[in-house]
């Protein structure tokens, strides 16, 4: 089969390699139809995270089951299913609590595991981490590209809202103008936020952001943007979507906290923070979150989207296919496009 | 009348000042009986905090009150009254949240106000922030001791216990053996911990925490305690107490805290904290707490002083007089004491 292999910073190439197999009972072979490039594929792509030479890509997919181990119970060949961008056994203490990053037995695609951006993937605990699709949706390309996002984005934009503490009637302020961003900007409203104040760089983001259901839009950074949040909301927002990952962010999400208020943090933090830990205590803010268990989430938003009420789509705003891989990595490290989705 | 002065670090004195009187139409006039001296006093004895020359000293107070002004309805001449370490006007967005130290009016006492290292206080918003107590206890000396720690250090534990999330059959660990740590104990075992592990130094302090309900003790520091707590836990604790406020402690405290739970953070930090992010972001684990909302924990923990169920006054460890006050604070300072009682 063709697969994207990591090579050198700056270079993705879609080679042949061998088909995937079942290796272990619980296992199921899914050949690929829909995949994403991520933004935090970018860290290994610019040299910034390390990432060995002949590494797969791509930890966001969907695809139709090709095959199942003996094990597997509750799904079968032919089925349409989706993964959330880490596996997990399902079984374990965290996995029980909802929090399946933290299995026991976790792993992401790609690296040494097949990835998403190829044409099969193994996919061990199968039961535990496919989510089975509606049949009826099977020919419905604008439905199938509003779930592709559950997988990572979505959800992870859901994580913020939820660590953060966003509920009915909620100032909400989102850091970042990202697929996270702005699908946090969507969970924030979907959990009944009232005020939506999104911090972001790009006029075409923000714009995105803004029909998305955004309220506000601050287009600046640093001082100038923690003025204004704290001008609009008389003190700080309700709860902050931290959806970066820099130190700057999250100390901009602290900045314009509300007092006793919570950050919801999911941006992957390629830093030890150097926090003004100051404000945090003397103001009791609280920092929760960290990488999604979109596992837990995807039910629930699946419903949502499936019933036409959430469509995080749009994040979407540029389509290659599998050949094309790489040059969704380079529109993507140039911000020509927010997020790629790989047709495969 | 006298009160503790600031002079330099290391040189704390008791001095004659003005007495104090009422100023504004809500505020009281106490007679101080009982005060203390605190941890975080030894910041500024030390000189590691700013604080001036001529700046009253001490927090923790209470005692009876011997003026009331106009405006005062619930308390009156004659009360025994006890202060949270910070005051608030009780009447702004976060004193109704119970988030009475963010208070848009709030102020510590000490510094430019009457501090409770002296004979006298006024004290702003009466009835906002001074609880009555019983006439009945005022011969009982030990329970009058019992109460003391309310004012800070017993409410401080109980934020750290409440924000760190511990619930019933809990696995809490407490970082930190002084007054707070010591307070977080008992917190953990009054909200229903299981089991209470305390990190700390010092062998005395280690066994009262024993006698406060801690079940295992770690005596050690660095990667000794984190591999012991992390073995004897099977993977962290569900929920972890940083009582220090140093960076290394609350590094401790995240290094310990199982995936999924939370660090509750009462330390003052004197620091901007260089944090193991990466962990807290790949295991889920929060950040909570800050300062000590003590004013809306004073009536659910004197009701469980008065009824015999909780007692902190073992924290007291030694007693002076206000003319003892240097004593007091050379005998914090050199480790001999844990906390000093002043009867004034």
């Amino acid at each position: 089969m063709k697969a994207t292999i990591f090579q050198a910073p700056g270079d993705v190439r879609v080679e042949q390699v061998p088909d995937p197999a079942i290796k272990e009972p619980a296992d199921a072979i899914v050949r690929v139809t829909h995949a994403c490039i991520c933004g935090s594929d970018l860290w290994f792509y610019r040299g910034l995270t390390p990432f060995e030479p002949g590494w797969r890509t791509g930890h966001e997919w969907m695809g139709i089951v090709e095959e199942v181990g003996p094990d597997v119970r509750t799904i079968k060949k032919g089925d349409r299913v989706i993964a959330p961008f880490a596996f997990s056994d399902g079984d374990c203490e965290f996995c029980r609590k909802g929090l399946q990053t933290s299995c026991v037995r976790a792993g992401f695609w790609g690296m040494k595991n097949d990835g998403g951006q190829g044409e099969m993937v193994r996919a061990p605990y199968a039961d535990a981490n496919l989510v089975v699709l509606p049949q009826s949706i099977e020919n419905d390309a604008a439905l199938l590209k509003a779930v592709l996002p559950l997988t990572d984005v979505m959800g992870t934009g859901h994580h913020a809202a939820v660590s953060a503490g966003v509920g009915k009637g909620a100032t909400a302020a989102v850091v970042g103008d990202g697929a996270v961003g702005l699908c946090g900007v969507l969970a924030a409203r979907r959990l009944g936020a009232e005020r939506i104040i999104v911090l972001g760089h790009q006029a075409g983001r923000m714009e995105l952001a803004k029909r998305f259901g955004a309220t506000d839009l601050v287009i600046s950074s640093g001082d100038e943007a923690f003025g204004r949040v704290m001008e609009m909301t008389k003190g700080g927002a309700d709860a902050v979507l931290e959806c970066v990952g820099t130190s700057d962010s999250l100390n901009s999400a602290i900045n314009i906290c509300r007092p006793g208020c919570r950050v919801g943090f999911v941006g992957v933090p390629h830093y030890n923070a150097e926090m003004d830990f100051k404000r945090m205590f003397f103001q009791n803010i609280a920092l929760q979150g960290g990488v999604a268990p979109v596992r837990a989430y995807i039910p629930e938003l699946l419903t949502d989207v499936l019933g036409g009420r959430l469509d995080p789509s749009p994040v979407l705003d540029l389509t290659v296919d599998l050949d094309g891989v790489p040059e969704g990595y380079r529109a993507m490290d140039t911000r020509e496009a927010i997020k790629v989705m790989v047709m495969v």
